[in-house]
């Protein structure tokens, strides 16, 4: 049993021997910290662990209290997926390009979007400082900084990595279209076709289509849905199969939502490290967390520059604008080059915005109010998932991003419930998209990135009577 | 002898003869087509080379009139490239990054730069466009079209097609992050790692560099340096190697910047139809002719839709914006597939920015100016080279673009040239960049898209010194 589980375990039975009553507050992080020399993410995982239970609530800029009613809430799911160990060939894009069609439409339900609504981004204050950035553009930097991106956002990004104590210059970051690009150029630079992955079961879509693309093969590896990948099953998949390269979202996975506790990733890194196989990490949604720590990356724990580390604006700041970024450690050049051959360049006057905005300071300003707006709305939609839902239906509590990971009923078919969804106007991404071996095909993710308003409640009741029938 | 040599002999005899006096202008395009019942671009060549040759000069808004001194200029290349008709794997990036690498200083003169000077686009007109587009930016707008682009956008290049008569809808065209995605994109989508493909000799490095990363053979087609590529010879390579695609930059190609004759256009396309190979056509530069008219690219005679067209708004308007696109014909799915898993999509306030812009009617009158301005910098370029280099140099005369092909002494050194032009604070493109069997040794390729100003007269006149000891 894990720290956090073991603290998680005891303040419920405080709780049950009526020990804490209803409605009173927990011991503050700092005292817990102190009385069990375990560290604040720690207490927080326990925190969370018993939110995801009904057994306390956390109140903004307060504090966690012990619910003053319990709530019924769906059971998270335990079990670690179990793929068949094989390494294969990818043959996945189909299938996703179809969900993909069905989630494009405006006026469907956007379950089954990658995307949080764009309403909740400074889209205003971002195209102010496009604005000035476009007409107060320097010709020359059109043509300057041709492959790594304007120095001055590289700055601000290296800032950044700073901040969290990782070292990161902006000499070593390379701007990209996207994390999409990031992740494409970084896997492109250390495999061949033919060469085999090692990828999270279930694993992100567009992961899986870019092995596709590439003529790379996929090893599953067990997945276990609040701590990430098993690093054990990890060890032998690198013994059996000799892969050239790990590609693992280590913060809030999706479509898992699981992250792996810090010791898991630096165990991680250093057993990449001593079989010489680079990490690609795609770490998107870590800006996302919901808890007040942003999780360290793998990319904290690199000592070899073998973590290449993708982030991006995409998903916390700037929908749209297609900037991200990659830290190749040791393959830069690779990835430079492939980048001059591939799209030569970002668009600069978006680089020139995002850096100015970033020099302006409001960026910590709009993603704590992102956080408190995501972490509420997921809070919305797992109260309502239990309401309408069978009751064997498991979800997940993730601790950042705003996906939920939906198991229903052992039977259970998403791809027929996809169907039926669709034509009720919702859009669904069930999963066998997110596996190469097409597993998963009772479970669904479901994007709770969309304010919960009256039209997703009763979408969300709509959904949950069409996977009880 | 082609029609418009015919006319140019013709003419120029009459010149000779003193038929037409010095300062007389010459029958007018419209007069000269119908007594010889020709097309106007014949007409337009016969008097482009006559200006190449001296003979006459063109006064903007006026028309041609018989030189009135007539000057020394230097011969044109005039004899088709020579490959050894080889399929061999590309090899070539080394060089390259190196040649870029010394591109990149801005206190450099740019003899070696692929872009023409950024003060001559109208950047802040486009930046008040793309304030404009982002200020008023529909946030559903950052989610919508993900991977085709925004319609308005579409729309646009769809009306630019349409003008030309070619049948190009906006549901045809994918926007890409410039014309490198677009070209990358589509050799993608034609080919597989080992396939060979045909392409031009010299080619853009770039090109090569795109083969050298996809594992792709390249065979060099010969190349006139005023037409284009030899149809004979390709027919051959096509019988001997049955190549997968052909890779090729029909109009004012890069680095000869030769155009191939309509009727050629028309053959290239039909014999590739014949034979089932995709042709992706590298059309940058298209809206950069400095005769009245646009030569129509290859796409204009596609009927099975073998043809990805790629275009960009980089070379013409927007440097920096990375906004290109690509009409893929059958091939658009394929495409579209790629592009979403490679870059997902483009930044969404520059696309709608230069929508704007283009809607807006400016564009037309920009381009007239810019046509200008590199018309008249060339011919300054060329008088330059033909005061300062060697006699036995010979310099292209493209009838649109910026750059100028040199074919040096024989026995001269471009490489060598390239390193004593750096220490002289000058980049420079040498031929062996532009072929995979490394050929043009006593080539280079010459930027005179930067106005020639004191500085320019300068460093000319310094590199035809270097390039005479």
């Amino acid at each position: 049993m894990k720290r956090y589980e073991t603290l998680a375990d005891d303040i419920a039975r405080s709780i049950q021997s009526g020990l804490l009553q209803p409605g009173e507050r927990l011991p503050s992080v700092r005292e817990t910290c102190a009385a069990r020399k375990i560290s604040p993410s720690t207490v927080f995982q326990a925190y969370y662990l018993l939110e995801g239970r009904g057994l306390v609530e956390s109140r903004p800029r307060s504090g966690y209290y012990v619910a003053r009613e319990p709530v019924r809430l769906p059971p998270e799911p335990e079990a670690a997926s179990r793929p068949d160990g094989a390494s294969r060939p990818v043959d996945i894009s189909d299938l996703v390009f179809q969900v993909l069609q069905s989630s494009m439409d405006r006026d469907r339900v956007p379950f089954g979007s990658a995307f949080p609504s764009p309403l909740l981004f400074p889209l205003q204050r971002l195209g102010r400082a496009l604005a000035k950035a476009a007409t107060h553009l320097d010709p020359w930097s059109t043509v300057d900084d041709l492959t790594p991106g304007q120095v001055s956002l590289r700055r601000q990004i290296a800032r950044r990595y700073l901040v969290e104590g990782i070292d990161v210059s902006a000499d070593d970051i390379i701007i990209t279209n996207g994390a999409m690009e990031a992740l494409s150029l970084s896997i492109a630079a250390v495999t061949k076709p033919g060469d085999a992955v090692l990828v999270e079961s279930p694993c992100f879509y567009v992961t899986l289509q870019v092995l596709e693309r590439k003529g790379l093969q996929a090893i599953e590896v067990p997945t276990h849905p609040r701590e990430g990948v098993d690093l054990d099953a990890l060890a032998q998949a690198i013994a059996r199969h000799a892969p050239k390269a790990c590609w693992l979202m280590p913060t809030f996975q999706n479509p898992l939502g699981c992250t792996m506790p810090d010791a898991n990733k630096r165990a991680l890194v250093e057993l990449l490290a001593r079989n010489g196989i680079p990490l690609v990490e795609d770490d998107v949604y870590a800006d996302l967390h919901h808890q007040p720590v942003r999780p360290p990356p793998a990319k904290a724990y690199d000592r070899d520059g073998l973590v290449l580390h993708c982030g991006s604006f995409s998903k916390c700041l700037a929908p749209g604008y297609r900037i991200g970024w990659v830290a190749p450690g040791r393959f830069r050049t690779r990835v430079a080059r492939n980048k001059l051959t591939s799209t030569l360049n970002t668009n600069v006057p978006a680089q020139l915005a995002i850096a100015g905005y970033l020099e302006g300071g409001g960026f910590e300003r709009h993603l704590r109010r992102l956080r408190e707006r995501l972490a509420q709305q997921q809070a919305q939609y797992v109260a309502a998932i239990a309401e309408a839902f069978p009751v064997e239906t498991r979800v997940t509590r993730p601790l950042g991003g705003y996906f939920l990971w939906l198991e229903l009923p052992a039977g259970s078919d998403a791809l027929a419930l996809r169907q039926r969804a669709l034509a009720h106007g919702m859009s669904l991404a069930p999963g066998p998209m997110f596996s190469p071996s097409r597993g998963f095909g009772h479970c669904l993710r479901l994007n709770c990135g969309h304010p919960f308003d009256a039209r997703m409640a009763e979408a969300v009741a709509t959904l949950g009577r069409l996977a009880s029938g």
